[in-house]
């Protein structure tokens, strides 16, 4: 990855999973690839019901404003908070959707890549918690923000080893779906 | 509580759970109790080994900016955040340190309590993960920021019911302790 400021925001319904996968990234990221990163979210209205929105930042130099204004990579998860974020996306971005829960509408000027990453973890691993790990790989493939390696560092930082096995395969899902949508 | 804005610094070592507890505070001060919340960390030098710190913001008003210039309130869990942070503290604001982790040195013009949550809870409930929720209950007995009962509704959307019980108590001597000391 070149040189560059990552400007991120992961978003969707509350229970997605969506700020543990931003605090992940920003670990990740942080703590095993020597760059800084932030990460942040507001509670609010929004928080009450509606879309749940996490922003991560990632850069070589120091960070100064944890939030994200123009997310050049927009993760929805779904359609409420596609509808709501997506038109906040730097022309040229990003948007990567999940196919189960958002219909895109094609009226921003980004790069659109849908995926089942959703159906994909049910089909393969059957449990939703990793639904989340699913789409940091996606993502990963895509973008090669990190190395799927620095996540699998932190979830062994973070989650029991019972855990590890299902996590690492939801990632692994998602990275080759990413990498192969990305060519 | 009256009409103000809470600014709250969360610090201490990785694994201690500050970052989870400044999520919960937050969760519950927006989800349950109608206010406006953020919650920010930055990862870098320091996450690559240092003092972990984390940023609520409570508010009755809209919040643009999420990151703690200079908190009022603020909690040390290891003596290396304690020295760090303790100098960005307001006059007049409130540190709360853990005494098995933190001597106080007295040179911040801020009202220190020291209190032992991390023995308490090894006494009581013997198992480290719930030191994070005894704190926020101390500091809700010491603040009354927001009410236990909305830190309780917090959990219950994301903890499995078997370590209900746990949290309850860890959350409850904490409560108590804070409250005492309080008065």
């Amino acid at each position: 990855m070149e040189m560059e400021r990552s400007r991120l925001v992961f978003s969707g319904s509350g229970g997605q999973g969506v700020i543990t996968a931003a605090i992940i990234l920003a670990k990740a990221a942080a703590i095993f690839e020597g760059k800084n990163a932030t990460q942040s979210q507001s509670y609010g209205a929004a928080a009450r019901g509606g879309a749940t929105r996490s922003d991560v930042l990632i850069s070589d130099a120091e960070i100064l404003f944890p939030k994200v204004i123009q997310p050049n990579i927009l993760v929805s998860l779904t359609q409420e908070s596609y509808s709501k974020f997506a038109p906040v996306l730097r022309p040229g971005g990003l948007l990567l959707c999940d196919s189960r829960y958002v219909t895109p509408e094609k009226k921003v000027a980004a790069r659109h890549v849908t995926l089942p990453m959703y159906d994909t973890v049910m089909e393969a691993i059957g449990k939703p918690i990793v639904f989340n790990i699913c789409m940091l790989g996606t993502l990963i493939g895509l973008t090669n923000i990190v190395e799927p390696e620095s996540i699998i560092k932190v979830l062994e930082t973070t989650i029991p080893e019972d855990f590890m096995e299902m996590n690492r395969r939801a990632l692994d899902l998602g990275f080759k779906m990413g990498d192969e949508a990305k060519a």
